[in-house]
């Protein structure tokens, strides 16, 4: 009897909800996505609360186990199911696995925090009709600018964030950057950068990600 | 032959770099600390940046292996010296790993953001000379607020974070938080929500972290 697939809440279009899915497609895991309305409060609902106390997306079950914290539940899948898809992932050569844990922390200190603020101010704002903040943005695109060059030079002499080989380095970087290059309309931060557009192009075309960017068009 | 002691380069004052040294007496690691004076620009030089490419504290070496991020020094730490010191620190049981990663990364997205700009403004500000911003200091504190009442609720139920032992998701909490209870003059926000303040008390009092707090009150 094949295991019963790992279940998923909250929409596609959530980056972090999307963090969680390409980990799950690259890993070749069965997964089952259940819809959380976020225009309808669903996430603050007393029972999601229970399985996200912070009331936000995504949540993740897996057997007798509920987690929260997109990155957690990344590690968590590749940790779990190391023997299936791309074992590369998540390494478990310990100086390998350092330099990914390195990187992922890059991206959830130093990358996330500009990069979310623009894709709000510059993807999701118009769509919610909310005012963009043009301070808040500049400023945001300074930070980023400063971020990415420090990326440019890694990358000049790394084919990945982490060494040779995709991981979940790169692949937290998705979500983020997906929206920057297309409703963001900052590509040219990117490509402007000769080996983060290098990069960029590369993760990008992965088939799990061409997936989820499926899943966020149907929505 | 004992082994090379590990190298931490930074100060003790930094929030990240006490993170890493509470870690490695946990561990009972011998460390060797280089100091890095920031106010003399000593992280931006080009040596430094070699090692630490967005020139902030802590870089760290280990043998052949340089690292940064705070977060993923400890893990690595942790995995490295596994049988050393605490081994409950950074379980190797993949539910306990899972919850300690989940609060981990809380640490990390939830309650450093808003904690680090308060440590900023209530204790460095002051000593800095630099003008308080009022209003960034009540957005803040309400944003930590709204954390701090989740964990309340998680610690009614479990002694530490990650559940009945001490671990890296409740060391990583540690530098922000002193700074908050002491310079920051802010020890009400802990000891108001009851579970909280247990929590504090007792990880407060570890010997590692009052050997940390120490370094920190001779510099």
């Amino acid at each position: 009897m094949a295991a019963a697939p790992v279940k998923v809440y909250g929409p596609p279009l959530s980056t972090a909800v999307s963090r969680v899915l390409a980990c799950l497609i690259e890993k070749d895991v069965q997964y089952q996505l259940l819809p959380i309305n976020l225009s309808k409060g669903e996430h603050k609902s007393p029972d999601y609360l229970k399985i996200q106390p912070f009331g936000q997306v995504p949540a993740f079950q897996d057997e007798s186990i509920t987690l929260f914290e997109s990155r957690a539940i990344c590690r968590y899948v590749c940790e779990k199911y190391a023997n299936k898809g791309n074992s590369g992932l998540y390494s478990t050569n310990p100086l390998v696995k350092a330099s990914i844990e390195q990187w992922l922390e890059a991206e959830g200190q130093s990358y996330n925090p500009p990069s979310s603020v623009l894709v709000f101010q510059l993807a999701f704002a118009p769509m919610m009709k909310i005012k963009q903040d043009e301070r808040l943005i500049k400023q945001n695109e300074e930070k980023l600018g400063k971020v990415l060059d420090v990326y440019d030079k890694r990358l000049e002499s790394s084919r990945f964030l982490a060494g040779d080989e995709f991981t979940l380095a790169d692949l937290s970087h998705l979500p983020n950057t997906h929206y920057l290059v297309t409703a963001g309309g900052r590509r040219e931060m990117f490509t402007s950068r000769k080996n983060v557009g290098r990069w960029w192009d590369e993760i990008s075309m992965r088939d799990s990600w061409k997936k989820v960017s499926e899943m966020q068009k149907k929505r």
